[in-house]
């Protein structure tokens, strides 16, 4: 099965489109942002973020916000608690400078893997940054490829949850995939996997990641076909890429063709660029740009996808009130 | 590893704790109510429940509730809709009535199955019902064996949230276990039967779900040790009771020594009780009294285990404010 | 004095109405929502009810609400409670699926008769059914002759409250008016009834309801000019139909010429309709559309009168923001 | 019937009492919330209201209410605007010194009569000011007699609705009351003579009140025994006194034997008392002083009974956590 | 420097906004209201306040509101609480009347004075007033030179925030201002006057009010040059003039050539305008309208300046969603 | 005058105390609640923070507080963001763990200082932060000396605002004096230092602070007695020091005997303290230790007075119910 994927010309806005709409950056990711604003054909509006001496933060957004259609482009990323202030600082500024609507635009929500209460007396993180958004005025959100898809229901605004899917598809594609395999990490997530493959015509796999005995995950075994296929490894997220590197040893006592790596956010915490990369079988990591890479963190193996025509895409829909599901979730 | 687990003796109640509590029961389950009662040695209070010509309902709580720590008892089961209206109608009477704090007891809570979102435009009902219930006045809330553990995060109100794990293996420690496997149906959801397999110092196994190709479920293969074993499948809850059966077949292929289905939640729909208690190998059938039973749905191999005493307990300590996880959640 | 009453024709709907409003119908009453929609000239867009094995409701909404005006049609009318929930379902979805604006659309709200606290602690389930609407993402409700006035007051959005007054008056004028009187059961709640006998230009009466020994009620007799006159007896609503079949046995000592019963919600339970329709002397029994008649109740004496045409029209204005009270409450 | 009425010696108040309470009075009716204090055995705490030269109010509560359960004595009198905003500033001080609940005592909620919405675009202040109320911090609500019983479902606090017939059954049990009726001067309202009546074990009758053609009240005939009878006609306030002016005039063509008029709230404006005082044939006028008998406004035949005992015992049950209703609805 | 200040011209208005718009006016400065409207080019609609026996207030807004940018104008002069109160029942009926947005148009935010706690158990009105609007149904406020800036954050909705200086500076751009002093009564707050200043491209200076030993205020100097220049003392608001009249008597010690008085908020209580006015080498006192003035306080000397247009302007570039920052706030 | 200061004697903790408070400290100050545990005589509770490998945190309160009168204690010094969030997570654990009342204690304050918007579309983040604590559970707060007493105003919760004035004065009577002189460098703001010139019972000046022509502040000109006498500079917080620096060389024109420096919050940032301390003519910097002194910030001069035992007190206190202002606000 292939899908054809077409987004609107970016080219055509229209002026009223570059009028009612007012797009802000925090300094997460300012160099996402200038690329949405590139693809909506509206310019990103200038943010002043003050530090004061007792470490305080102020903000001004330097553009008219008064009954603008206000998107602010934040990912929750290192350092998350500087950025998630600075956004809640935003949200509080937009809203008394009379916007008509704020949309936290944020492609990856770190707070989301806080997302039970699996020892008592602890923080349920997710829920309560939920909440502290609505606090300071955020009035949607839109959002990508969420830890878990509960965690959709913490929100008490609307949530536009994307994914970023068709990216990754679209880059595998250059490839003969007639004999490819998904392999998912986990066997209890492997609908995302199973998603994907679909997308490429191929088949997919899955780990058998077992936490039996304490709380050391392990993967038992790879349910599937491996052996002489070309894998593509795809999680939603890697960070210290302990599981990856794992599933890799399993996946070589069955013998494939040749490793790929894939995921939507690439956090590559502490050496896992390196460390997935400096294994000999892995011809290439692929993720999406939704978190910054560390320039402390490269790898020549990496390939970094764009997934700001489709946030554009989703912010022109939303700003037109077009559907975003059409598009996105069922695809 | 055997756990040796003691209840304060209930008879010794003092005088304070009959004055100060109000317990009141919905009529989804007043069995269960009563027995939680004679645990507490509190009586349980009456309600009146009318239903107009129109078909709407009234609640009357016929005791006192002012200042008195009130604990209304309903669990979510069949007609849900029926009783969701009556629990949330009790908690307005309880508000209105000048109750000090009011707790929801609600053992099988059926909404946190609609958890996410995955499809466009529909209701998370898990997350709506838990924001129905404080705004009735529901104060906190105690739950058992949550279908998610996310769902914790929908409520705005504390979560005491209990598991049944002992009341399970309290029973079954009265067999021979020297050659046990405890088996759970989903991989991705092994960590209870996991938990459940080092109450009882056995071994535990999982079938590996799948849902590659269409929304059918699968169980493809088995993981962990089955051959000549006395298997005790378990699972949260069984309702239609399709994945048991499946599992069972797959189970039969690697021939155990015996096999035990036990669950938390019973709520045994469309037949599953007879189906599973067809079949011939299966030598017994544990739940909990979460879900009351319904007669059309019988078994002579069901065994219903009692979850009233750890409820009361609950309710002893949440009153006394004595730590609920220390019985509970690290035991 | 006679009434000319004109609704802008609805066949000139312009193409910016069917884009931007979005109409659903719950499964209380599906053939009224259809008729206002034809009304409206916009498709009734179709709902997904799902109920799972546990008995609980998923709803679905199949067409796109981002940014639509969004009206959800549901009477809450038997069975109440699975309604009312799958009201709060609707409205949750539609919240989710961001909706510019939800207007509830409750042509009978049942739980009005549920407005006061006469014993100790009860319900008062017409403010707490407006608190959960609230709650759920209601952004204003169009009601039809709620049961007590200050029921409006129990609801904190915006509450547009209609009558059916014209359309029965519409219906009566057919006939010769000439020796009429309109009879209230009740006559502390005569308003309802002076304001039709105007709209007709007839007399007025009243019955003098007693309640003075128990709970018992008692119509002792009837104030004003009955003998020989052409009666409409009018209440808000029969359901039991108790109080009319007593005032009719008062209406007979005093010789009326002719009797007719007419209300605006006909919910006619326990046999209400043939009971009334049995006694020989009432020619004909009116009532309009706002409650569906159950199958089991039927008489060849019924007569059905069409709210869709006000409602569709009261959607209209609120959807233009032209008045809604220069219609109907002035009128 | 006679009902022997006992409240608890208010004497032998505990000295807990005096610690844990603390009552203030705005400056509605200071007089009340002395006798309420020397009922309760508690100081009256002094209340500092400040008027700045800009004709604002600033409120200082002048004792410790840390911890404290504080009632805050102010029926909505006039200057009715000043006193709501006074009382709106004392619950901010109150909430802001960490008061541990507060009670609003309101003996007369005159916002109440604004309870419904007939006419376009009005507000609706019976339900707007419960809302100010719990906005500025009240937890709870102890008033009398609301003008009509759905007013208690505006508030979201928990209220406690006391009535007063008790102390005018007590006044009038010192007269011969073998061939006495209670008239209510509106059917439709004549729930509470009903009542009022049985506490006394007599008759009751009712005036027909009718407003058919345009806004003119007339009363058009009294269903009852009235002839050569001792009438005590009994309202739930009396404001201009018109209602009741007409009702005597109806009632004298009926020949009562005497004639008294008895009310809970004597509002008594536009020289209602001397009006009604004026009429030969009343013997007495007889209300209660939950709001301040004006100077201007004097009458011989006055006699005004204090509710002081009835508040101070439904506080003290307020705050030992007992059953006001018990002592109150139920009677 | 010179700032040239132009409104856009108001005779031009779209029909668009007089069909949108809808402005409404309290009782407090029904003469500010009618200049706004003549500013803006659209009616003012009528408001019907009326007053209930028991003292109550009831408001009807008598035009439709319905989808409509509503704006409700009244500064919170005496009789502040009448106002106050009538000002939170046209937001009620407006909200119910399903306002698209409601402004409340407040040139005068008298509680702005009451912004902290300096003695125990005292109440913040400045903050509990917003939070009263805000319940109420006030969506945003417009208000002018509130007494201390850090009451903007009272409010939880958006404030524009206007100064009258531009008026002011227009006013003194007549006379020859070579030699002109600006001074502010209160060294702590003289940011106000140096910005006055720098309008005019004058000097400042300003006096050093001290508070030590009690509450006694005394102004012990003036810092700047005042001896033979023309002072113009500046204040935001003069209530009884004590400060005023204060400074006046340290400056003449200095021998300045002339002396005005200039305020945005003139209050002038307890005949402060005739002390002020009295002093003979007071050549002038400026204020502006945000205030009535009492028909018993009056002055040959005084001046009154219209801030009609400014506010006029303000809330045509609130309707049209253009800056109003621009405008005002970096002029 | 002499004020003597009596604690009350910390050791003689009743049992009850230590059963019903629990007392936790996020990382900010730890040895500042260390301290403060000591006087009340109750153990710190361990908390357990943790950071995930995407940076986020997640909150363990390691002891229980169900039902307790919980504490935490958190100034938001530097780094502000992370101990702003990592307050936040504590009590969003403290709420879901079912805590009677949480209070913040937070000796400072630091986003007190963006208390106004003077720029369009700037934040208010001491409003915005006062929110999101109540949003994250705060029940109340512990303040001390908030840069503006309006930011009381900010809090939706009960806030007791305390002083150091008395602990500063303590330290300051060990020398003599008889020829003291107290200076504010802010005559705008010199009420507090004449509140503590009371309680030594010396003389207070203040430096005339000025910001005519741009943003440059000036200290113009010091008015009071400087000359020969020992003088105190007093402010509410020394940040980067260059409004001290400035006043001391205004003041050396005047040849005082001998200058100290005094402030309650010693952020001392950007050298400082070694600027400040570096200077000949000052003898000692004197603050409280609400903020840690980083530690490459050191001084000879510098004097850390400890406000552990007030904080202590008032939190005994609020714990017990008792007057808080009685011991700080009036002293």
């Amino acid at each position: 099965m292939r899908v054809s994927f077409h987004y609107e010309p970016l080219s055509e806005r229209s002026r009223s489109l570059r009028e009612d709409i007012a797009v802000f950056s925090g300094s997460a990711h300012p160099e996402l942002a200038e690329e949405i604003c590139t693809h909506l054909g509206v310019p990103l509006r200038p943010v002043r973020v003050q530090r004061f001496a007792n470490d305080c933060l102020e903000v001004q957004l330097e553009a008219n916000c008064r009954e603008r259609d206000v998107f602010l482009i934040q990912p929750l990323v290192r350092p998350v608690q500087e950025h998630l202030v600075e956004l809640l600082l935003m949200l509080d500024a937009a809203r008394g400078a009379s916007a008509k609507r704020i949309t936290v635009v944020m492609p990856h929500y770190s707070y989301a893997r806080s997302d039970k209460k699996d020892a008592p007396r602890i923080s349920i993180g997710g829920r309560l940054v939920a909440d502290l958004m609505a606090t300071a005025g955020a009035g949607r959100v839109l959002a990508m490829t969420l830890h878990s898809p509960q965690v959709h229901g913490f929100f008490s605004v609307p949530v536009d949850h994307l994914h970023a899917l068709q990216e990754l598809a679209k880059h595998f594609r250059q490839y003969d995939l007639s004999a490819t395999t998904v392999v998912s990490p986990d066997l209890g997530n492997a609908k995302e996997a199973a998603h994907f493959a679909r997308l490429l015509g191929v088949q997919v796999a899955a780990g058998a990641k077992q936490r039996f005995a304490d709380d050391r995950v392990e993967i038992s075994s790879v349910i599937g076909e491996i052996t002489g296929r070309d894998v593509i490894v795809l999680d939603d997220e890697i960070a210290k890429g302990s599981t990856v590197i794992e599933l890799l040893s399993k996946l070589r006592e069955l013998k494939p063709r040749s490793i790929r790596v894939a995921c939507t956010h690439g956090l590559f915490t502490s050496g896992a660029l390196e460390r997935i990369g400096g294994q000999p079988d892995v011809l290439e990591i692929v993720c999406t740009n939704t978190v910054p890479i560390p320039p402390e963190e490269q790898s020549p193996k990496l390939r970094v996808l764009s997934i700001a025509p489709a946030l554009a895409e989703a912010m022109r829909r939303i700003h037109n009130g077009e559907s975003v599901s059409a598009l996105f979730e069922t695809a």
